[in-house]
């Protein structure tokens, strides 16, 4: 088996949502094919959401140093397509640290690999990952579903309320919705709403990073009484000594990584965060972090030092992620409650049963069979 | 005053140098001129150097952002070009955490911004800076000469020792070089045959973090003879903790920060890399942490803790490290000793004695004086 094209384009993810820290007016993502034998075989990859597209870094570097590896470099002994050995071709000459756009550009690239390595075997990707990596493996995944952006008028808890009572009906058990982007009172509101849907405990609040320790106290302190599932990202996804003085003044579970992007950040995380294995979840996003080769290295960093890998939730509703937490056996996968976004929704066929999808057993990631997600590669599969 | 073109085009630094970690094969910059009222003033700015250029991002993002701004508000009450301002455009919808490549998109575009003020000022650029941020300024500002990259063949030391004597004969009496990339045996040999040239305590090491903290300590302890100026980057940029054991263990002052892009990295190396106010060096690179604003909080984050201004060296013998180390005081600027390199030697009619150099009083960062830096913009300046 031979690469014989690498093809990209960015799609624009432009909508009127906002989180606590920005706005999504210009948002972008790439989505990549990996062509092998002129065309026999393919591999498709999807940027995850909220870091803009990679297209240029593609371009400039991790599509011509794949492109120019030897071919037979980026195989396994069985002849298939070697998503870590090819990842070492695309990190050549790439300096510690600064782990920010790059990350998410190797991390797309890694994703098509993947999706070609498991339509090479005739095999969902999560079965292909799970054998790389040793891992058992199994096809159904706990999910909770993520909504709850501000619209335009971020008192008005109606749009909330139907978009979570209508996911509850669909199956869903746990949510999540984003605060801090408002006064205090107005999402206050918003979590007693919503709170009504989703039943106790079952509720999980996203600050999106906004907050110093001592605001996100504040904020803390007045959620106390409510029943959450977890608080994610109280204070600046970087500052570990915030977030250990934070954990360690309020009980409620925390959820955080998602803005930490390599090895090297997750375990200044474990070392110096001061999360609590019984119950801090760990939101790494595998394609945002240089992909699986990287993200497996962040998870046994903490699994080394006692976490289970059921605190593990990967970052933003991506098939990815779908695909990662049936194959190592990780806690909980987001999904994105509105089937109309790239990363929304689940593969085709996939229901959700209280609280838990099984996934279909097309080959690769199933991105032929998630519409709004299939519908980015147009073009790139001539 | 408006800004009316923004051109930007990407320059090959390749090499057949290479460090302990990465070869320069393909290296890049960009090279950025932001113009105003139709070209009667204009700002330039260089990359640093070891993170390829960042074209890519400044078109995709933070020209657009900057071109987009009303430009009443990218000045300050003087009518001057306020780069603070344009900073926080420039910043606009951009996530917290993953300081990579944007940092250095946003640091190569402020450091074009700081060249326009100090322009619209007619005075050399340390003196803007200084202004701007409250301090005094001098242009007289201590250097370091930093060469002794592998060449084909790491053994032969005559290139190493003949660049040395070069230097010192030009008046350098502090000097860097690459060690790390060949055998213990074969880098001791480097090294005393450079301290023969330099001198005592006057011969720094650079690594590049490419050790884990036990081959460092192996390393070190191999040294520990040697009377050194400092060792760069015993580990990993982002190993907080294995910087603290070596900096426990070893008396040696350490340098670091080259390879951390922003004030939340800078605060974890202060809290967590057991780093030591009375020796070690903090070399951040201001081009690639995105510019000016910034690092002066990274400066910020360690004087509020008792450091001296002094302990700071910016890294990669930018014109732009120069200038910001005359403005704020620091202890040291990094020359690259190839005068040949985009961003080696001085600008124009700078001469070192006795290991100091004095700016000269061009407007601006004085590009034009610097004849292979401004030959970097070519078909620019139009």
């Amino acid at each position: 088996m031979k690469i014989t094209a690498i093809r990209e384009k960015t799609v624009s993810l432009a909508s009127g949502l906002r989180n606590a820290g920005i706005a999504y007016d210009a948002m972008t993502a790439s989505a990549v094919v990996v062509e092998a034998d002129g065309g026999a075989l393919r591999g498709l990859g999807f940027d995850s959401v909220g870091r803009y597209g990679h297209g240029a870094l593609l371009r400039e570097r991790f599509v011509p140093r794949l492109r120019d590896a030897a071919p037979g470099a980026l195989l396994d002994g069985d002849g298939l397509i070697d998503p870590a050995a090819a990842w070492r071709a695309m990190m050549a000459n790439e300096k510690p640290g600064g782990h920010g756009e790059r990350a998410g550009a190797v991390g797309v690239l890694d994703m098509a690999l993947w999706d070609l390595r498991a339509r090479q075997r005739g095999e969902p990707a999560w079965r292909t990952i799970a054998g790389y990596f040793g891992c058992e493996g199994a096809p159904t995944v706990a999910v909770y579903g993520t909504g709850g952006h501000y619209g335009a008028d971020a008192a008005d808890t109606g749009p909330l309320c139907a978009s979570l009572a209508e996911a509850r009906g669909r199956g869903f058990r746990t949510f999540k919705i984003k605060i801090g982007g408002a006064p205090l009172e107005t999402d206050l509101a918003r979590v007693e709403a919503a709170l009504e849907i989703a039943g106790p405990g079952a509720l999980a609040l996203d600050t999106n990073g906004v907050w110093d320790p001592e605001t996100a106290a504040g904020w803390l302190a007045a959620l106390a009484d409510y029943d959450l599932a977890w608080i994610e990202e109280p204070v600046s996804p970087l500052d570990y000594a915030g977030l250990a003085d934070i954990a360690g003044r309020f009980p409620v579970p925390i959820g955080t990584g998602e803005n930490l992007f390599s090895f090297d950040d997750a375990r200044n995380l474990q070392r110096h965060g001061g999360l609590r294995p019984d119950r801090d979840l760990l939101q790494f996003d595998i394609s945002l972090s240089y992909g699986l080769p990287e993200y497996v290295r962040m998870v046994d960093c903490f699994t080394a030092k006692g976490w289970s890998p059921r605190r593990f939730a990967p970052h933003a509703g991506h098939v990815l992620a779908l695909h990662t937490v049936a194959a190592l056996g990780l806690g909980m996968a987001e999904v994105a409650l509105d089937a109309a976004l790239p990363i929304g929704g689940l593969p085709g066929g996939a229901v959700v049963e209280d609280g838990r999808v099984t996934l279909p057993d097309a080959p690769g990631f199933g991105i032929e069979e998630m519409p709004a997600l299939h519908a980015c590669f147009a073009g790139l599969l001539a």
